[in-house]
């Protein structure tokens, strides 16, 4: 019934706006364009605080529009967010997690055979039915076999790839990453889409670019509402950017790609003013989670004053840099304290299409348009995993932490760091730490780093305590855990074919979890799989546990 | 000379604006109001990434002038900074600073018989000389007998006390702090002027608030240019703020304090405007050194992504928020990177009224004149002082730390922490390490968090290096440094008459550090003197060690 009443009021004011912008455009419901950064640190934006002050353009989005200093992403590794964005359901209701390792992160490598289960329904495949098009230029990270492709779950465009844009591979026991068109490989990473790990040298925010902007003239030209999904990976290490950029941030090759970010999202906002649908386009920046401090200082971004970073389920993990815009209609310069969620971007971009969220399974997301053109707050919960585990919840200005852990011991004595000269005792621990019974609570409005937990003798523990633990009962009594999708060291997610299980060691590290976290499955999860994700079966002879090893560490 | 071809320029701006503001107006040269907050933070403000984003009046303030995020102070503590301010000069030219005990800090306790020596030019009375009144409200800091005095040093009017609101004593051993109007004492914190310590709640804001409007406009009303000081403290530990604005902040009773100095801020402005004399008025907000972590999460603010605080001389501990105003002249909306500090306000104010800095003696203070008004950067060091010990200096984006130290193992046990939740490895030491033959240097674009410091192997080392070495021994030659106002276990600067000393212990918390860091001097440094710094001998028998110690512990 809410969503009823939100697609009635929206209609409701697009009525009233029609005056000013004509009625032929009034009956058209509102562009959406959704500008998803990777890894992007919540500090990495100057209107956030970064000291460099190097995004003009997304500044001056913020002053046109709101700003949400309290936005979160649903998991604080890609594929999982990016799964929860485009469903509107935490990770663990869609699939996108593990169950084969306690609060385990996991995303999906090219060896996967897991990927977005048909069973979900992806938002550009509701909005077809308010006869929008819609295109998702860049990442997707659902799945690499082919029937998990884009466009067999709603997209009628992709120019992208489905992995990042790690690499190179040798081609022989792994290809590079391929790069699609709609359902063609046009090229790989690293081949026809050269990018130049020395200099940082790439030109793919340009392609990404080009794309976008060909996209909104056409659909503009030919009168159809757009769905574009923006998702770019110019900050996910290895950091690049293209020629005119590198060398000009004073943040170095990092703040390099920020700044050809910025400038890019300035053109795209620029060419919808130029073609007068600015105030007919509702656009959203946002990243997938918090910035990889595990890359920094050169190939990592900023956190702000959060704690920690991407992997993590500190704020520095996924609390994201967030500004709405949308002229006309979201008032300018506004902050919204609303506790935002990017699985409200799938349910407020239902609201704007006139939309009702599928009511045959939970939604996690919520319709933001109430906060975003009234100035409404919503009570709500933000739920913070890693993999099946609940690790903490916020709630108001709470946030009770019921499982602690960066990573283990002997990652980080391998040098690998999620919170590099961070160190909050007992907090940011290197053994999973269970406060199920007596979670630690932080004030996150006095405390936003997560340094200073509450007495749990003081009234205010428990006052926090008693409004914190039935909204977390009701949520987990409710919940229904979906198939998971990215058990690497289970078979029905792996590719099938035994070739040489790696016997020397007890434990793996799986090229899934994207850390170099130990396997707790049997020794022959590290399979060698043959089977071709990729179409091209005589490429993928997988290289032996201790290259993934190799591979995880290259991206510290 | 050019100090001189600044002043020309000046002139010569005066008289091509003078068209639009009227001629009766040009003849007079702008008005000064600095604005310098107590312990707040570069974190504090929203434009510099507060989460809560409470200080709308100071974000406007920058939309309408100019921002510099990366403007320092000259010392991480109050007493020294607030000389460098009124002097131009590094404290260590001045006198305020120890050295009686390496890279220690100090400030003027009211136990103390030293302050701004005679021989120090301050701001105020320079200014004299082109017409300026001027007056201080708030905290004075520079020494608490009657020949330090403000009026002494060429201000005309004081409204404020000569320290902190510390207390309340027991005006038996240890008097409460007094507050004057010029040079009568009107009352003490916690008897005429109150302050709850269980609720928060002081009118003191306010008070300040009336000081100041009334000033202006009773300058306004003759037509005389003014120089007003507005050194608030109500962000110093303990915070206080008035009840209209207690209880109103997501971030705590800190965060109502900034609720309400932003509110006054914004109604000073108001007033400049009301007043049409907004043109004619130059205003700068900064703040006196970093926010006292040690205080926080209830008593003390944010340094945002910056390394420890207050004390320390790490980027939190001296980077500050710095906003310059000053509408028709510095162009709306921009950002300096020029690095600043708080001794160019010295110069930047005499450039303002046509002046020159004195010829005699050597001046740290930049002109910002030609950062503000024609976005010129000029190169120039940034040196990082505790007590007579150069710990750091920055120039360009290359910071380089040849003593690192938070504070002493002993004070850290005791929970006494300068950087909580941060641990740098080799960085945020609890022993003096030293590093002038290797200095540490971090890459302040890259890594603004002094988290990773650059490889000594490497060319961007050597060549930062190379460009800072000649810096500092220029420096360092060159330096005369002044006779030590602030060495607590002196007998030049401390009360004559001994007492009794405090036998049972070799070292001696010293009152004037104020931390616990132990006291290298003889044991009789601990004395209970009688003289009377505020003219009430009676009550000025002060305690002995021992509740010094616990006047600073409650501090924390």
């Amino acid at each position: 019934m809410a969503a009823v009443a939100v697609a009635t009021r929206w209609w409701l004011l697009l009525v009233l706006s029609a005056a000013e912008v004509g009625v032929a455009r009034a009956l058209q419901p509102p562009n959406i364009l959704l500008l998803l950064m990777d890894d992007m640190g919540w500090g990495d934006l100057g209107v956030y605080g970064e000291p460099s002050r190097e995004t003009p353009n997304l500044d001056r989005m913020a002053v046109e529009g709101m700003l949400f200093p309290n936005f979160y992403t649903a998991n604080p590794l890609c594929s999982p967010s990016r799964a929860a964005l485009l469903t509107g359901r935490l990770p663990i209701r869609s699939g996108f997690y593990t169950t084969n390792g306690h609060a385990r992160n996991a995303y999906t490598p090219q060896e996967i055979v897991g990927g977005i289960p048909d069973s979900e329904l992806l938002l550009p495949a509701l909005l077809k039915g308010a006869g929008y098009a819609s295109k998702i230029v860049g990442k997707w990270h659902l799945g690499h076999r082919p029937q998990f492709h884009p466009l067999k779950h709603g997209f009628d465009e992709w120019f992208g790839s489905p992995n990042c844009h790690f690499g190179p591979y040798d081609n022989k026991a792994r290809p590079n990453i391929p790069v699609y068109r709609d359902q063609e490989m046009v090229g790989r990473f690293y081949e026809e889409f050269p990018i130049n790990l020395k200099t940082g040298e790439a030109n793919l925010t340009q392609i990404y670019l080009q794309e976008a902007l060909e996209f909104i003239q056409r659909q503009q030209a030919a009168h159809r509402p757009f769905f574009l999904y923006w998702a770019v990976d110019a900050t996910h290490a290895p950091v690049y950017a293209s020629k005119p950029f590198l060398g000009t941030s004073q943040r170095g090759r990092y703040g390099d790609a920020i700044r050809e970010l910025d400038d890019s999202v300035g053109r795209i906002l620029r060419l919808l003013r130029d073609l007068s649908i600015a105030e007919n386009t509702f656009v959203f920046f946002t990243s997938d989670n918090g910035a990889a401090l595990i890359s920094a200082p050169r190939q990592g971004g900023s956190n702000g004053p959060f704690l920690c970073g991407k992997q993590t389920t500190f704020e520095g993990g996924m609390r994201e840099p967030a500004i709405a815009w949308w002229p006309g209609h979201i008032p300018a310069g506004q902050v919204s304290h609303q506790l935002g969620s990017i699985m409200d971007l799938f349910t407020t971009s239902l609201s704007l299409a006139g939309l009702e969220p599928p009511r045959d399974r939970a939604i996690d997301g919520l319709d933001l348009l109430p906060a975003m053109l009234q100035g409404r707050l919503t009570d709500r919960p933000i739920f913070y995993y890693r993999g099946n585990t609940l690790m903490a919840v916020t709630l108001g200005q709470y946030k009770a932490h019921f499982w602690t852990w960066t990573n283990s011991w002997e990652e980080f004595k391998q040098g690998i760091d999620f919170c590099p000269g961070q160190n909050v005792s007992g907090v940011t621990t290197h053994s999973q730490e269970e406060h199920t019974k007596l979670p630690l609570i932080f004030h996150l409005g006095r405390d936003p780093g997560e340094r200073f937990p509450l007495s749990v003798a003081s009234i205010e523990y428990l006052d926090a305590l008693h409004r914190i633990t039935p909204v977390v009962q009701q949520h987990q009594e409710a919940l229904v855990p979906g198939q998971p999708q990215l058990n690497v060291c289970n078979r029905a997610v792996m590719p099938a074919r035994r070739t040489s299980p790696v016997a020397s060691s007890g434990t793996c590290p799986s090229p899934a979890l994207e850390s170099l976290a130990s396997c707790p499955g049997p020794p022959d999860c590290c399979l060698r799989p043959t089977a071709a994700p990729e179409l091209e079966a005589t490429r993928l002879v997988f290289p032996p546990c201790s290259s993934y090893l190799m591979a995880a560490s290259s991206r510290v």
